[in-house]
C-alpha cells in the first residue's frame, strides 16, 4: 500500500505527538490548523482535508461529506452524535468510508468510574469524608447505620456495549442480580436481558440503575418521568452515558420528593450545567464534569488505539471499534 | 443442654432486640444495665455478670477474669484489643472459656469500603464531585488527565484475614498484581505472600498499599517512617485496620513532602482526631470516621451472627470467628 495522507484534527503534544509521528511512519500526517483545544472538540472545516485518505480526530462533518478520496475516519471519542445522522451514514456507505471510534480507550475508565459511583454511594463517601466524630454520637450512628453493601443487591444496566460488558465483569464478585436493557437479546450476554419497551418490572425491582445509553433519537429522555416513577423507592441512579438520555426535570422531581435515594451523574445536558440549574441543588445529587473516560496518558492511549487500527487498515484487516 | 444464662452487654433495640429475644429462646437473656451507647463500647463491670454461662457484647474484662461459670464470650466487634492480653488469654484457657468475635459481620462492608477508597482515589471523586466546568478549560483537563484506573496496577495488602481475602475477590476483575503481607505463608492464598520483615521490595513496587492490620504489640506503628519511605513515589495508602498501626507523624511527613500520592483512612489514633491534628490538614488525606464496617441493619447482622453461634454452642459444634 502506498503512503497514506492522514489528516489529524486532534490536538496532541509531547509524548503523544511523538508516538503518533513515529508510529504513523511512513505515512504522511497533515495536522489541521483548526484542531480544537480538547481532543474531543470538533475541528472546523479545513482546506487541508481535501485529498487525504484517512482522518483521525473529530473532523468537520461537511469536510467528510465533501471528500472524494477519504476511506477511513477514526474518531477520538466514544460518542459520535454529530456523525450519527442518516445523511452521514449514507455518505459513508456510498463513498466506502469506514468509520471507527475510540470506544475501547474509554471502556475501562468509564466502567471503573461507574463502580466508583456505586461504591461511593453505598459507602456514603460524600457524607462521611472529613467527618470527625465519636462513635457514641448520633452523627456517627446516622452515617454508620445508613451505609450499604453492593453484595446481593440488584442492578439494571441501560445499554449493553463494551462499558456495560466490562461493568458486569467488575460487578461479578458482588454476586448481584444483574439485568441489562438491550434492543435485541443475542443470548450470549451472560445476564438477564430485557428490551427497552419491557423494562418496567426490572426497573421496579432494581436497587441500582446504571445508564450507559449513547445519545441518539431513540435514547433521548429514555429516563422519563414514567421510568423514574417505576424505580423502587430509595433506589440509586447513575448516568455515565449522555445527559440527553435523561429527562432532567423528572430527575429533579424524584430527587426532591425522595423517591430516588440518590443520583450520580458524570454527564448532563448541557455540560456544564448553568449556574442555578435545579440539578445542582437537588438533594443527594452528585455530579462530576464528564471525566468518566479520563485517565492519565489518555492522549497516548488514543494515539495507540489509532495506530493499532492504522496497522489493520494498511493490512486490510477488520478495524477495531468500527461503527459504520 | 439446660437453659443458658446469657449476659447481654450490648445496646440493641427495635427489630434487633426482638430478633435476639426470639432467637435466644429458651435461654435466659440478662441485659446489662451498664451497656454502652454504642454496640462497640465496653460495658462497665456489672454484678449481674456473676453466674452467667455466656456473655455477648463488649463485657468488662475484669468481670470475665472473675467469672467462674462462664464458658463463652461473643464479642460484637471485629477488633478485640482490650481482650488481647496474655492475662486474658491465659484466663480464658484455664477457665475453658471460648472467645469469638464478629469478624464475619464486618468482612463485606470493610472490603467494599476499601474498594470505594481505591476507586474514589483513582477517579478523584473528592476533587471532581461538584465541579462544573467546560471541557476546554484547564480545570477540566487537570482533573481529566489525572484520573487513573486500577486495572493492571499493583497492590500490597497488609494483613491476610477475612477482609483481605474478600478484597482479593473484589479486586480479581481488575487484573492487578496482588501481594499480601502475612506472618506465615500457608501456600493456599492464591496471591504472592511476603512476611512482614521481608516486604520492602513489595512496598517499593506497589501502586496501592492497603493496611488491614489489627492492633497488637507486633503491629503498632508497622507503617513506620522507613516503610512509608520505601513506598513508590506517588503511591496510595489506605488504612481500614487500626490507627495505632500507623506512625501518623511519618504519614503526615510523606503526605506533606508529596512522596505519597494520597492517604485514605477510616481509622486514626485517637478517634476522632483532635481539632488541629496535622493529619486533618495534610494534603491528599481523606478520612472517614471509622464507619468502614457499618451497614444498614448492622445490629440485626450482629444478632444473627451471635444466634448462629449460639446454635453451634448448644450443639457443641465449632464456633464461627473463634479467636481464643
Amino acid at each position: 500500500m502506498p503512503e497514506l495522507q492522514i489528516f489529524c484534527s486532534l490536538s496532541v503534544e509531547g509524548d503523544a505527538l511523538k508516538l503518533l509521528q513515529e508510529g504513523a511512519r511512513p505515512h504522511k500526517l497533515i495536522f489541521s490548523q483548526k484542531a480544537g483545544k480538547s481532543i474531543l472538540v470538533q475541528t472546523g472545516s479545513d482546506p487541508a482535508f481535501a485529498g487525504v485518505d484517512v482522518a483521525v480526530g473529530q473532523p468537520d462533518v461537511g469536510d467528510v461529506l465533501a471528500s472524494t478520496r477519504l476511506r477511513w475516519v477514526h474518531l477520538t471519542s466514544a460518542g459520535y452524535t454529530r456523525y450519527d445522522t442518516s445523511e452521514f451514514r449514507a455518505a459513508a456507505k456510498a463513498k466506502g468510508i469506514q468509520v471507527t471510534n475510540s470506544s475501547m480507550v474509554y471502556t475501562e475508565p468509564c466502567a471503573e468510574q461507574i463502580l466508583s459511583f456505586m461504591l461511593g454511594q453505598a459507602r456514603l463517601l460524600p457524607q462521611s469524608l472529613g467527618v470527625q466524630c465519636d462513635n457514641t454520637t448520633s452523627e456517627w450512628a446516622r452515617i454508620r447505620y445508613s451505609l450499604r453493601c453492593l453484595q446481593h443487591k440488584s442492578v439494571v444496566i441501560l445499554g449493553f456495549g463494551s462499558i456495560g460488558i466490562r461493568l458486569i465483569e467488575l460487578l461479578a464478585p458482588f454476586q448481584m442480580k444483574i439485568t441489562a436493557v438491550r434492543r435485541q437479546a443475542k443470548g450470549d450476554e451472560g445476564v438477564s436481558i430485557v428490551s427497552p419497551d419491557d423494562c418496567q418490572k426490572a426497573l421496579a425491582e432494581a436497587d441500582h440503575v446504571v445508564n450507559i445509553l449513547p445519545d441518539n433519537p431513540a435514547s433521548r429522555h429514555f429516563m422519563s418521568a414514567d421510568r423514574f416513577g417505576w424505580m423502587k423507592p430509595g433506589a440509586m441512579f447513575y448516568n455515565i452515558g449522555r445527559g440527553t438520555t435523561v429527562d432532567q426535570h423528572a430527575l429533579v422531581a424524584v430527587l426532591k420528593s425522595g423517591h430516588l435515594g440518590a443520583a450520580w451523574l458524570d454527564v448532563t445536558d448541557p455540560e456544564p450545567l448553568p449556574v442555578g440549574h435545579p440539578l445542582l441543588s437537588a438533594p443527594n445529587c452528585f455530579i462530576t464534569p464528564h471525566t468518566g473516560g479520563g485517565h492519565q496518558n489518555e492522549p497516548e492511549s488514543l494515539v495507540r488505539h489509532f495506530l493499532e487500527n492504522l496497522q489493520r487498515f494498511v493490512k486490510d484487516s477488520p478495524l477495531l471499534d468500527r461503527i459504520m
